[in-house]
């Protein structure tokens, strides 16, 4: 028996063509690379073929079935032809023979397939990846696999969700398993999405920070550079851009140019809240200040006549005295007006500009965000 | 006795099926990866087994026992089913068999299982993970395991600690050991909920800071900002969200959104602290400064009715002088008084939103936390 | 039949040289590394060659063709030879065999090559990397490849986008695969370019912000914070300088310490703009402090002397006391004109500074960006 | 003599227990993972045993000394017994033979232990980690190991330091090599506690800050959270709490602790010296806000009564109005009596709670670090 | 010819010393990494050598060369004997040999290097590690390596340069390749030391921030945090301190405790000059505000006492209004003159600091920094 089974441990080469049955098909997603586009998948397939050297005779040996290491005899070899990386293993090293020739035997294969996902929508993005699994065939030799059952194990660790893979046969020598995959949206939602979306209601509402303490502009600046780390985080966490890049990169995007614009105007605004003018130099004060620095100058001379007036012109210098009083208070209430005139100035531009940034803002959020969930786009994803 | 050896380093093929006894088996968690929830393992297995090939006859060849090399006779393999990768290493390349054929044999499997630990309670978490392992079986062909003893190497390295397996029999070809895995809490808690909790308090507590000076809300965003942080942190550590996910991360994202609404509740504050209306546009100050204006203007014009004046009105003249500076400084005092009314509308509110926060904030914060340490959830496993 | 097949499995020798047909090459990018200038690529080649002593007697043998294990006979290797590592695998473990000798199979290499792409102008960096295929071959013994076609698979994941690479033949013995590479610039772009854009726009905006609160620099230091952040997330991407060094890194060098002498000269302008001087030791205001205390220590004696005036004195008390009220009004007044001068001054400074950091950032930018784009340097690559 | 080599390629059975003379042994440290305290280490040995079936006769085959390639003839295999991985490899495919049979040969073994060092004094731990060398032995047959010279290759590159390893025999078939390990402190010095003294220096040193301006609580909420961030480091760095956990964690954990009662200790302190109470309402100032309505409110009407008294009443009124610039004053004056009080209260509570912090900060400081570093905590190690 | 080959496939054992002509070799360092100090590198190397079995004569076999397959033949294996890791790869399953047995033959062997390279001058450090390369020899048996002409690759990526190797002969079964490499110190400087440098300076100019505005002290306590950053960075990238420790971090150490103690100096300062005192008790204090409440009392007094005084005495009571006003407006130029010469005081102790800080940091920047550059700092290198 044993140098029987020596004879038989040669490769088959009866007309060219192998019928391979692939009995049980298990197929389980291992992990999903969203950076690099690359599907690790795992495939348990139990095959059954036909091998006439291998039959016997029972009334010469009287077992029915024979265990042979798999070593010793020809065995079919099955491939992921789509992959970059194929690997298939036996998953014991002893397989079973019948008294027909009929040898069943089971491997695993695993394959890293690059599978372009449709990233579109990303965090509530799904898609079919396509898993060509195939024989090794050339000019018509070669082994044919005829299919049976197939079946997905559903785990659902990582970032993605498998669904129920399908089997669909596109030429003779062409078999794929379309696997279902979806993002699962928490995550991405409660790291990206949601501190996005309160940076942004943030900044809407730091527009009832007043302008002059200084307080809104820092507030301004610490969301901008938050929202650019959320920028570099969602770039590390994305593939780069193929066909179609998702969508989140340019509402992103947006995001941060609204903030940055929403910050420079207020820096502007708290100049202008400060100063009254938009210009650089000081050609309009340069005048007020000027008639100022006169009423002091007067105000000096006054002072240095002053010292000359008798004391006896006593009811008179109080008066002037007083005047003196009246005119600092009013030179305090004058400044007060006016900057109070320049502080209503901003502050009406500043609510011009909330509302149109509310107003863009609450235009532009829901949409993308209704984009981002809603609507699709359909790649063609090669099928070899 | 070499050529015997020789002759004997053929596998098994007697009535189909082959008892093995597993006379000691040793199980040790290598590391549990908890982002992915995979358990690497490793299993030491002394395996015992009688291949009637291998005896002999003591009187032909008067040695009891002989040390052969475990590449030349066949030698069974064991599996761990339920893993992604299970590799079986010989701990020697040497056995040791006795002249009735009784051979002893140690092995070492190293398996990869994905376990789909319960990590609803996450930072108290314990759960069951079932190793299967399994002997070659087909068709009633095959191995047959029978255990003995099994050990536990409880080494506590990584993250989680490694309780005392347990061995189950399900069907006669289906053996568990169920291995009880708990988290190590106190890493995840100085880290994660330590901080998280601070920051709460911290934010409670920010509610004494004037509401005025404008560092409450610089303080609050920082607060806010370091809590994201924390929740990319706590996102990174925890899978992508299965069937019952961690409770923590929903705990999380609503200590973020009271932080947030308390920030930007702060920010409403402050407005209404400085300019006293709810408002966007000066419609109830316009009045106001009007009137402030006029009564400005009537100054003005007394001003330049004074300048007319003729200096023998003395006493009357100073008496309006002093009338003016008394005008000022009511003024001053009716502005303040009216910012006073303002602010202290604005504490008040601030204080009802402070109680209304402190209370939510004591009945979230124990209630959650209590349900993260108590509560359990059952999770079925799927048993191979 | 077999026996046959067993005897043939040994290599071939006849005169020395083998012609190999490379009836079809498929290359494929697997990823590039920026950082190590590591281009992992896939080559699968369809390899067709005779071996006189597989040919049989189709009258003795009637098959035309027969499968034999790869294992069993002499198959060529082909090299990457300027690859760091190169790995040739069998994409099948049996190859097909016709009566004439004629041998047809396919192979798969891995290979890693180091390819130092150009950089200098980063994130719109492209070039072209040779990958150098070579059989063995000695001292005019060895095997001769012959090239068909070339097929390029344009998956277009990871940071870089493979354009179609070309086949060319330098000498008989040396066959490159010229690959162009292209850097998809839109992720850099926005995770670089746009930050540093926004920063130094932000940068030149602050100076709206005024002098005196405290603000600017508060606000400018976290700008030279964040800027740094983003060079050191460069020089993490990049790799280090070798012949001609990306000149992104040059240009944020150029940013980075624009922003610094632009923080360093808003703190200088802060000093002037509250103390009115530049120097160190207060030797100007030293007198003036001096002036002001002998002017109070008048004030002293005065009120002093009043102590012991008669209240009979009582008109020209009161005018005494008046004139001190205005004394000290105006001596506030005074030292705000001093302050006003000194912002005035404070602020000319710091406008013509800006100014000047307006004109030299507009006249940087464009211009950096414009040479990031749009110059080439030519390396040259040396050809194996 | 090739004939004769390949006949004597079988493993020896003789009197079943082997002496394998370890004439040299250097073991080498490559490196330590502190975070999953795993020792990766590596032992060259040269072996030497008798075969006697590899003598020859001198007089019949006249070398006294001959070359056998390894695969060829049996060789003992070395373990380390308590390690996860454990590959022996031999240094060269060569071995020497002379012709009484002795063989020598060298080996080289790549381990991974588990070791349990003991971090109690974490970064000036220092233990012993000891690597169990053993052959292969089963119930009396096998091999036994005779030890020669050990050396220890002190390479201090990584985290740790190894010293010179020994050899310790415990039973006739274990053997020890103790390897003492030490942590290089300089590194974990730098990064870990000089920063978190400079933190809490800088933390009482910010008492010297002014209530007041609002600096305070954002110089400590700063502090609070960069000793977070390493806690967080250190967290990453070190392992899970096994037996006995690093004593730096708690240490970093009370001064996370004193850095946050000190931060809402000075938001308290704040808000008092801002308003003088702790209560959340206002009711103690209730009635002095009514009161000063009261006298806002007789102001006002004194004010009115005033409009209509007649111009005649001069000095009179003159008077009146004088009063009540004195009274507007002495309102002024009172009020910052008041805050002054409360200023000085609020201080004074400030510097009772300083001297209470320092003095405990004193006291916790010196003594946590005298006890990392002097400290032991005796763990024994599982010795296998 | 085939039966031939078979026969040849043994080792050589013929005078027990092979001479090994290295006709080629070539050096490639393939990483570096700074952490571990290991050098990846890769050696290729044409050997040839004489095997006498494989000779034959040319009139019996009429081929002049012949090509064989290495796995048939006895190969010498080279080591690289300081590695911790030394792998040699045959080039080609096949190799050339003439009729005299002069066999040719390519190996490529991978090789780890431990490499204490001497990094006492950091950024611009550069070393020379020996790469010891030597055959198989025991006891005056084995392989002779005779070495011709060497090359060194240099391909310059990553953040070491290697320059020309050189080869050395120690003993005659001792072989160095000295391999000069070299760090590229543009990425350290950017990354480390600009930055470090630029914190310093801004530390130094943030002097001229005011005392008063609490600005100072937060911009310092964020230049300090940034430092630690990058002291964690470089402690991430350099590794442990060996013999001669890396002087950039003694200088970032020194750096960190200079920016610690100006940052410790500017609160103090604020704190004295805010109130004048160093100490912490208001003892002085307490005496004025003392006679301040006196004075506040007997005003309060006054006005009790005034409100019993007739209307009648209407001048003189004018006048002591008046008194009252002018002690109110004394009372503040009091103060103000107090904080003033307190603000002066302060203003001079920070002067004082400046200075000495400037004249400190001028001699320690560039005297540490010319060390970094300059000295060197002799690291024998253990010699295998």
């Amino acid at each position: 028996m044993l140098i029987k089974k020596e004879y038989l441990s040669q490769p088959q080469t009866e007309n060219c063509t192998q019928n391979i049955f692939v009995k049980f098909l298990e197929y389980q997603t291992l992990s999903v690379d969203t950076k690099s586009l690359l599907l690790i998948s795992r495939l348990r397939a139990t095959l059954e073929w036909t091998d006439p050297d291998l039959a016997w005779n029972t009334s010469v040996y009287q077992f029915n079935e024979v265990i042979l290491p798999v070593s010793k005899i020809w065995s079919p070899e099955l491939h992921v032809t789509n992959g970059i990386t194929t690997e298939m293993s036996h998953s014991s090293p002893d397989l079973l023979a019948n008294s027909k020739g009929t040898v069943i035997h089971s491997v695993i294969i695993n394959a890293q397939v690059i599978c372009e996902v449709n990233l579109f929508n990303y965090p509530f993005a799904s898609d079919k990846c396509p898993v060509a699994i195939q024989g090794w065939s050339r000019m018509g030799c070669g082994t044919n696999l005829v299919f049976g059952e197939l079946k997905t194990v559903i785990a659902s660790s990582g970032e993605w969700e498998t669904g129920n893979a399908t089997l669909e046969r596109k030429r003779s020598d062409r078999n794929f398993i379309l696997v279902p995959l979806s993002i699962k949206s928490t995550q991405p939602f409660i790291t990206l999405v949601l501190p996005s979306i309160l940076i942004v209601i943030a900044d809407a509402v730091s527009f009832a920070l007043p302008l002059g303490g200084g307080e809104r502009n820092g507030f301004k600046v610490t969301l901008v550079l938050s929202f650019t780390m959320f920028l570099i985080i969602l770039n590390d966490e994305l593939p780069g851009d193929g066909e179609c890049s998702p969508i989140i990169r340019f509402h992103f995007c947006c995001c941060l140019v609204i903030l940055v614009v929403s910050m420079l105007w207020s820096m502007v605004m708290t100049r202008l809240f400060a100063e009254g003018r938009f210009g650089l130099f000081r050609q309009s004060k340069g005048p007020v200040s000027g008639n100022a620095g006169g009423g002091n100058a007067k105000e000096d001379e006054e002072v240095k006549a002053e010292v000359g007036v008798d004391v006896l012109g006593g009811v008179k210098e109080d008066g002037q005295i007083l005047k003196k009083v009246v005119n600092f208070l009013e030179a305090i209430d004058g400044k007060t007006r006016e900057s109070d005139r320049n502080q209503r100035f901003a502050s009406k531009l500043d609510h011009i500009f909330f509302w149109f940034y509310l107003n863009s803002g609450i235009a532009t959020l829901p949409t993308s965000n209704s984009v981002m969930v809603a609507l699709t786009f359909s790649v063609l994803h090669r099928m070899f």
